[in-house]
């Protein structure tokens, strides 16, 4: 699927830059040229760092008063490196402060959030909000952007060990000012991603909108709550209550997809109030599907995949993508079924195999849903029409046990038996990024 | 693959017969035959019956005092049919009392079971098993069988909503006298199903023996203690400390397979000690891995799956097989490529889907392993060489944070950093099983 030119989006750029916060070029501060271009030079940064692994497990045992040297007997007991981790950590760490020193070499003002701290006013504060980090750093800074008029930049902080496909080519990471300076020279593009809004109808869901600040205690204290609502009703007015909701949109976006799937922990919790009982089941997902309004049909599979053309290259690209090893045996059997005389050489092979993959990413700001059903279940009882394919809007109904609807890999929905998730796009949704050449 | 016969399966099954508790063939019950045929007649039979999805959603609600016509309307408002699942249960107990009416009538000692009181002590009261119910049923009745002599048969008691691979073919359902017949003459044949055991050693696991009875709570107690040990330890000691295990081999028997990865509730226990917190986050699966004492690899997916030929059609069939949809762009790339004329027909692409689908399933007495990485992450950082394949021996060692080895998607046990697996097969573990043919 070809790319899709952004360049429609320049003279949006240029509208923005001039009616926003966004400071107008300064011709003194890059070359000079006689027509102004859409440059983009920021005042007020905020960079958001990543928790190194480093740093995790540091934190985990904080509260057991464990020194450094503990620390490190502890990570060699379980196979890991306390020096390989810390290396990792110092490695990201001496790249923030690359893209520090960068930022307020130009006269821009820079504050440093660290993930956990990172909330609604920092974003208000900032006029740009650069992920320093890898991808999930980026999921997170993007989770709380919901203007599509400001600028999330991600740097990858540790391209060794993070794949960093939200993120500035690679050679930025150590060149920061080079990036810097084409952003002020406008030698880039603004490069809109769609994102995914979702509805939730029906019991078990909480549809009332949380502050994001507060989102976490908000969604356990109502998820808490929702959970004994029969019983407390019961005992406390005698009657039996379900509260059925209306069609809610949710205070989230998705940058790379919603994943739809039963929940590993799932009848335990119903069985005992232990919180820690470790008889996970890895249950089928059951539920009922509609693409573009049309007929339901029933599922059971390992989950359902429901990505932007961001994500396409996301968890969506593994879940449908082959190995070589499926191709040769398809074409293999093709060739023997088929009787014809195909040369099935290496190259061939890679080839398809490369073709194939290719074809199962597309355009970030292309505005179509692409959908994969993870592990269909066709047997005798159930069947699936389509294993993936584009939509405009999808409906899912949940059968399901215990299941949960999971966005960007990172915040999560009950979404059980009866509840009705409608999952669409919309243009004011989209996340303003940077797309620098290489 | 071509099913091996399992013929040389049939003198040890004569020796067995006249070596163990199994009564011997009466003739008069039976058509009379000059030479004693390997027929098969229990004297006192345990009938193992699985929870209904109505039975469940009862005793969900049976604290609350929720009262029939109560339960009638939460399940409306779910959108779920009080009289769908009532008339499925029906089916169930229907087909349950079928079962034990026809063993009782040629005079055997009945003990009807549910799921939840089964047990070592049923197990080793009976002389032979049948599971009343699902492939679910089987594997749970399976997993509380160690000896290799003790015959389990099982029996789908909802044909219309269960695919019961495990279970007999489902025209005995209603004529389970039949069954009983050809048992009797010995029209049937054995089937000893290999199955999987597991050695742990490393750090973060519990290698400690406990009574299968016991087996819930015990886990649990233990990886709560585990989870605390060191904060105990300081605090109690004022030394830190985590055990290092040595190879320990665990009391399960895996009938389909294990499955390795990650929890989905995974940092946020560590977070906080709120049970319900609903922040889940998608994690990626790192591990290296070991074929047949061949070099370790690094690798990251969703995790890995190891089945035997029985769960070959299970869990592991769904993560590897294609849908023609794939098959068709397969074929249909390999033709522009190679630049051949070949005839893509509907007829084509379902042939070579169904080749390609069957080639996955293999004996479920081949004592071989098949592995399989689901979804496996390959890119700058990982890379993997082969997606699948078959081996005696595996080895994996985790690198996750908070991973679990899953036995037959019934019971789990912890696998975080630093615990190594050795998967392999023993004769010994072998389940016997009957073949009835259609």
């Amino acid at each position: 699927m070809a790319r899709r030119s952004v360049l429609c989006h320049g003279s949006r750029a240029i509208s923005l830059l001039y009616g926003n916060t966004l400071r107008p070029l300064h011709a003194s501060l890059c070359s000079a040229s006689p027509q102004p271009k859409a440059g983009f030079k920021p005042e007020k940064v905020a960079v958001v760092t990543k928790t190194t692994r480093y740093e995790f497990e540091q934190q985990r045992y904080r509260y057991a008063g464990v020194s450094e040297e503990d620390l490190k007997q502890l990570l060699a007991m379980k196979g890991s490196s306390y020096n390989g981790l810390l290396e990792r950590h110092n490695i990201h760490t001496s790249n923030v402060e690359h893209i520090v020193k960068s930022l307020k070499r130009e006269g821009i003002t820079v504050q440093v959030v660290k993930r956990g701290e990172y909330n609604e006013d920092v974003v208000r504060w900032a006029d740009t909000i650069i992920s320093a980090g890898g991808d999930g750093t980026m999921l997170l800074v993007a989770s709380k952007v919901f203007s599509k008029d400001k600028p999330v930049v991600g740097v990858n902080t540790d391209p060794e060990r993070s794949e960093g496909h939200l993120c500035l080519p690679v050679r930025y990471t150590r060149a920061f000012p080079e990036a810097l300076e084409k952003l002020c020279r406008g030698e880039f593009r603004w490069l809109w991603r769609q994102r995914i809004r979702l509805h939730l109808e029906g019991t078990g869901i909480n549809p009332n909108p949380v502050d994001l600040h507060e989102q976490q205690l908000s969604l356990e204290q109502h998820n808490q709550a929702h959970r004994f609502t029969s019983m407390d009703n019961l005992n406390r007015t005698g009657t039996l209550h379900e509260t059925f909701y209306k069609p809610s949109l949710l205070p989230v976006r998705s940058l790379n997809e919603i994943f739809i799937g039963e929940s590993l922990s799932s009848r335990v919790k119903l069985k005992s109030f232990k919180p820690h009982v470790n008889l996970l089941l890895h249950r089928a997902s059951y539920y009922e599907i509609s693409v573009d309004d049309g007929p339901w049909e029933k599922q059971k599979s390992s989950g359902l995949n429901i990505c932007t053309g961001t994500g396409s290259k996301a968890w969506s690209y593994n879940i449908n993508k082959l190995a070589e090893q499926a191709v040769e045996e398809v074409l293999k059997i093709g060739k023997s079924q088929s009787g014809l005389d195909i040369p099935l050489n290496q190259e061939l092979i890679e080839k398809v195999t490369e073709e194939y993959n290719k074809s199962l990413v597309f355009s970030p700001d292309d505005s179509r849903l692409f959908y994969s059903v993870r592990e269909p279940i066709v047997n005798r009882v159930f069947s699936s029409s389509r294993q993936r394919g584009f939509a405009t809007k999808l409906c899912v109904r949940s059968r399901c046990w215990d299941a949960c609807m999971v966005v960007d890999g990172g915040t999560s929905f009950e979404f059980n038996d009866g509840a009705i998730a409608t999952i669409s796009m919309s243009e004011e949704d989209q996340l303003r990024t940077v797309v620098l050449e290489n």
